[in-house]
């Protein structure tokens, strides 16, 4: 499994997603589940990857083959001139690996894999797409702000209740670490560390990277304090009377 | 879908049940997931369902034909001497009712159904049960004091955390309504009404019974007042610096 969430703030984008991929509770390894390409001035694109390892890692090494030799093959993602455009060649990037897996004759299902996909392109407006395995995608707005993918249950309340387009990035990086944080004391397969992408809107320039740890002091006292502060929550809720 | 949680506390067994059913989101009915059985002095009983209500349904009248003319069809959930029996006797008619249906040729998942069973008998200890479509069972203890049928995921996090095994019942209420709602915001299959069920261990009498709908004051200060109350908890965290 897998926990990525990306989040469309008034101020910018923010990317968050776990590293645990497994095959098995017996056969676990960390993998970077997050690529961000940068033409520093003219765009900025991240990508998050849930689902078979083998179909996300030929789907980012086919985009980044574009992306070094863009002479050789067409589209780039580098080159195109919108996100829609991109959007839409990771899309199709996603579709064919998918479809050549399954060649092999095993089910479809094995090899499926959904992104997050953001970003900006010189003055085109920020954006923020779901890419489903079959290829087509969706926009996130006004009423959907975020999208979540992997083991999205657990954590999805606390983005529902607290999630308000006009936090800073500290606060949604906050908001984002309890919804891991969740995620992660309830499942398995969602584990540390977990890396952090943000993007400011307009710049143009690849915001803060950070990687949070088991051992990372910040993410210690988000998960530490979230159990007292919840608690505390439910404190201040009037009592029932039985 | 459905959401139940039953649960184990220093001072009895709280149950708490949505009421919704459906075979697509435009075939929602409203049914009652819980049923309670009392001996007034001598045994209190009380069951949650998830699964396919045909089965669910059988399984009670099965159960309930049993209770009413014992010397026609032995054993009596009614007349067993301990929690175990009556388990076995319950998991039992539920293996059975699947395995009727499944004669048909359908797929026996189709007619799947769990069940929550708690209560206590004479001088025996309260017991808390989750009842598998196998007609396996396990128990609740000190490390796993409640059970999730249905629906678990969205309403886990809070459970987890906020859980204590020497609450008051009023204290627990609490805690279940921010569970389902948490819940019943995220999945269109799980509903109100709720069905409350309190068990004081010992009494050998049922304890209150009560019903929450969307009207009611308490779930509605509840479910409104959790969205503050959840930023507030999270603003109490110390700020990140980024």
């Amino acid at each position: 499994m897998t926990y990525c969430v990306g989040m469309r703030l008034d101020r910018g984008l923010v990317f968050m997603s776990d590293t645990r991929t497994n095959g098995g509770v017996d056969n676990i390894s960390t993998f970077c589940k997050m690529h961000s390409w940068e033409v520093p001035g003219e765009r900025v694109l991240t990508l998050m990857s849930a689902g078979n390892l083998a179909t996300t890692q030929a789907v980012v090494s086919l985009l980044e083959e574009r992306g070094k030799a863009p002479s050789d093959r067409a589209p780039s993602i580098l080159e195109q001139p919108s996100m829609f455009q991109v959007a839409r060649t990771v899309a199709q990037t996603l579709r064919d690996v998918i479809s050549q897996h399954r060649e092999g004759g095993q089910q479809a299902q094995a090899f499926h894999a959904t992104l997050i996909l953001g970003g900006q392109i010189a003055d085109g407006p920020m954006r923020l797409f779901l890419i489903y395995p079959e290829g087509n995608f969706i926009e996130a707005g006004e009423d959907t702000p975020f999208f979540q993918i992997g083991e999205t249950k657990y954590g999805r309340p606390i983005l529902v209740r607290s999630y308000k387009k006009d936090m800073s990035f500290e606060q949604a990086v906050k908001l984002l670490l309890v919804s891991f944080d969740s995620t992660i004391k309830a499942n398995l397969s969602v584990g540390l560390p977990l890396d952090l992408q943000l993007y400011e809107e307009g710049t143009l320039h690849l915001g803060l990277r950070r990687r949070f740890d088991a051992e990372d002091p910040f993410y210690t006292t988000i998960s530490q304090g979230w159990g007292e502060a919840l608690t505390n929550a439910l404190d201040s809720l009037p009592d029932i009377t039985l």
